[in-house]
């Protein structure tokens, strides 16, 4: 067992504890730091970036970057990343519950999927309610308690109770299981109320141009987690799954297979419900004890398929997809900016990635290629190289994209989730409301939490 | 480290553990088995009980067993165990939102807490939703997603949408608080049904006498899981915490704390959120992880205060108390068969707890007694012992009494509460629907576990 002493731990090596790190570190006399990583092959956390041999990068996590998301933008630069952006030309094809196919010009299929008033109405109020909260405390707002007690499912259905309103209700059902990778029974009103807030409107959020997947990172995503470790050096231990962390006045003792760090602070910066996984001693708070058992993720199915060229631009497609009933729930144009190979990303959202789980991966594969034939029509067949990730399979991820509060969690415990626990320091997206969730939340917990420890130490 | 093989392992030593164990070794020609154990100095899990030096049993945990839960009092019997009836001779106490004090001698308060025809009328019509439920699948009830995708507050402010229910309201908020040990804006008006079938009906599961707080166990419930114990020897180990189960097709291999343990089969048979904590080899199917992910557990303060003589009941007072809005929300006579010394159960339930936990020792006795003081009059004050549980604060429960389901996870994920993985089976009281959340649900559990083994080898 090897024993080190430093300053500040950090555990997880995703975007939270490498900009944390990297934070520490960047500065006149760097205190003494430690990055533990359970992963033994790699950084990033859930932005994984393969690279095939000619050069293809192939994002299976997160991927994209979009306007406003400033802590984003800005590491990468520090990183000496460059982005390009997502492939826009063209129409995009909008899959209806019947396979009818649609093809649509707009950012977002709003008017197809909402035709009749009533269900524009209920996406304007929606998109009111959210501008409500305080995006740093959404549980003190006016309504909060009202909207944590509803799930997203029974508000859709009490809103749009006619069924004339039968598209719209499914449709934001649809969209809102994928956005947290599960059926929306599960949802929180005041969660999917916070997300929308935290980034910025419903249409930002599902955007390519102009939103959320608006930009990409020359080498993919993880590049960028790649450059700071190497900056970071023998600081990050790969391999280092922490098992216990014991804390007092003093200090905290992290523990690790094979590896014991003595610090003065710890910031666990790994998603919540593997935090729970850590023995603490002593024990956490109550609150925070149940905080950790309530923050679960969902399941989802990121496909990469590899064409020899991106066929569906000479249709005229941008290779955006979205569908209302098909398993292959939204697909994306996953080129690098040479548009050579032709890359489609397919993602398989919640319920149906768990019943994609029970299959074979060929069976999966042929249900997918099968779904992005009727879709694109039989060039989606000719596929080079199918690479798959189940998130919820991935053992020091379990689960997809991000954690979710459950009904009645942000009101009885969100004020804890920045709060640290004497010595230990929280970060990770969930912790963020900088676009909650994404990877540029991911970045800004991990600054906040870098300058909690140095405050909390001088 | 120590290596052990042996045909069955064990994972946790109360009342379903323990079950297992004794079927599986209550046999001719027994096999192999040990049983691990996390607490280091006792055995009973969620039933926990304290002996004074005076003989005096308090019951810290699990307490009372009740008409119907026939595994419990089967099991006792067996074990040589006798039980005793919590004492009900006079009238109990109902504290009011703003203080007042009524005195009622019936089962249950009912008339007073639902005075207008509307408040007792939704009662019956909760009572008639929990009957249309499939006991041993309430996942695939006719209205089950209906009710799943809502919670338990909102169903009840929607029902009693009218500020004469105000009473019935808080009432019936208050009552399932207690019972759930949370906000019931967290709780799935689902499971709320489920738990309401499994203990047939409102009343039997609120009421002393008839009805599930109707007998204790001279002394003290730990003193069945100790008996089994007993029998068992040194098949069981304490201080054994688990850590990683690997599991292939031919086997499991059990890894504590210093001791590894390969065997046939694992049952698994601890709160679901620990048995989240365990590392799997490899990692558990995508539905199973989620699931663990989704159980979380409530806080409840269980005190016991000891006085010189049961003063209540020369009172004509039962001991039995509830209250709207005090944080004390339920009371219990607590004595032994012989009535002396005066034992008093308080329980501080779910946010009251939380809130509790942020006060010193000193502080929450003051609180308790002045409740008691107000309830009871000033003999309350005279507490010779003042002893106290906070369940979420015990590292091997992490909460109280038992777990929930939130919305959306019985529909999604309840059939795979008691499926095997490989050769992984799971007990406890969370996988039973005899008395769903009680003593007698983690010993039908742990019976049926102990004949899945068995058959599953034969």
């Amino acid at each position: 067992m090897e024993n080190v002493e430093v300053d500040f731990a950090v555990v997880g090596a995703g975007f939270a504890g490498l900009t944390a790190a990297w934070r520490l570190t960047n500065v006149d006399s760097p205190p003494r730091m430690i990055v533990l990583e359970a992963r033994p092959d790699r950084v990033g956390g859930r932005v994984w970036t393969d690279t095939l041999d000619d050069g293809t990068w192939l994002d299976k996590g997160g991927t994209w970057f979009g306007p406003g998301q400033e802590y984003s933008y800005k590491l990468a630069e520090e990183m000496g990343a460059c982005t390009y952006p997502t492939y826009t030309d063209g129409d995009s094809i909008l899959v209806l519950e019947d396979g009818t196919i649609v093809r649509y010009a707009e950012d977002f299929p709003l008017d197809h999927l909402f035709p009749a008033l009533g269900g524009l109405a209920v996406m304007e109020e929606f998109a009111a309610m959210a501008k409500k909260l305080p995006l740093d405390a959404p549980w003190e707002g006016t309504h909060a308690a009202e909207w944590d007690k509803q799930t997203f499912a029974a508000w859709v259905d009490s809103q749009l109770d006619d069924s004339s309103f039968a598209l719209a209700r499914m449709a934001l059902k649809t969209i809102m299981m994928g956005v947290f990778c599960i059926d929306t029974a599960e949802l929180s009103l005041l969660d999917a109320l916070y997300l929308i807030r935290s980034h910025h409107g419903f249409t930002r959020l599902m955007s390519v141009k102009g939103g959320d997947q608006q930009d990409r990172i020359i080498g993919g995503a993880q590049s960028i987690a790649n450059t700071i470790a190497s900056k970071l050096g023998d600081r990050i231990r790969l391999g280092t799954p922490v098992r216990t962390i014991k804390h007092d006045d003093d200090s905290v003792t992290v523990i690790a297979d094979n590896l014991t760090v003595r610090a003065k602070r710890v910031i666990v910066a790994i998603p919540p419900t593997l935090a729970g996984h850590i023995q603490y001693e002593p024990l956490l708070p109550a609150g925070r004890v149940q905080l950790l058992q309530r923050t679960p993720v969902g399941s989802v199915l990121k496909v990469v398929t590899v064409y020899d060229e991106a066929w569906w631009r000479d249709d005229d497609l941008t290779g955006q997809s979205f569908a209302l009933a098909d398993p292959v729930g939204a697909t994306f144009d996953g080129c690098t900016d040479t548009g050579t190979p032709g890359v489609l990303i397919s993602f398989v959202f919640g319920p149906n990635a768990r019943a994609f789980g029970r299959l074979t991966k060929e069976e999966r594969q042929q249900r997918i290629v099968d779904s992005l034939v009727k879709r694109f029509g039989s060039d989606a067949a000719d596929v080079r190289l199918y690479e798959e990730v189940e998130w919820a399979d991935q053992q020091w991820t379990q689960g997809g994209m991000f954690a979710h509060f459950p009904t009645g969690v942000l009101t009885n415990y969100g004020s804890l989730i920045q709060e640290p626990v004497g010595r230990i320091h929280w970060a990770g997206t969930e912790t963020s409301s900088a676009f909650h969730g994404s990877i540029n939340g991911a970045i800004e917990s991990g600054e906040r939490a870098a300058k909690e420890v140095v405050d909390a130490e001088s």
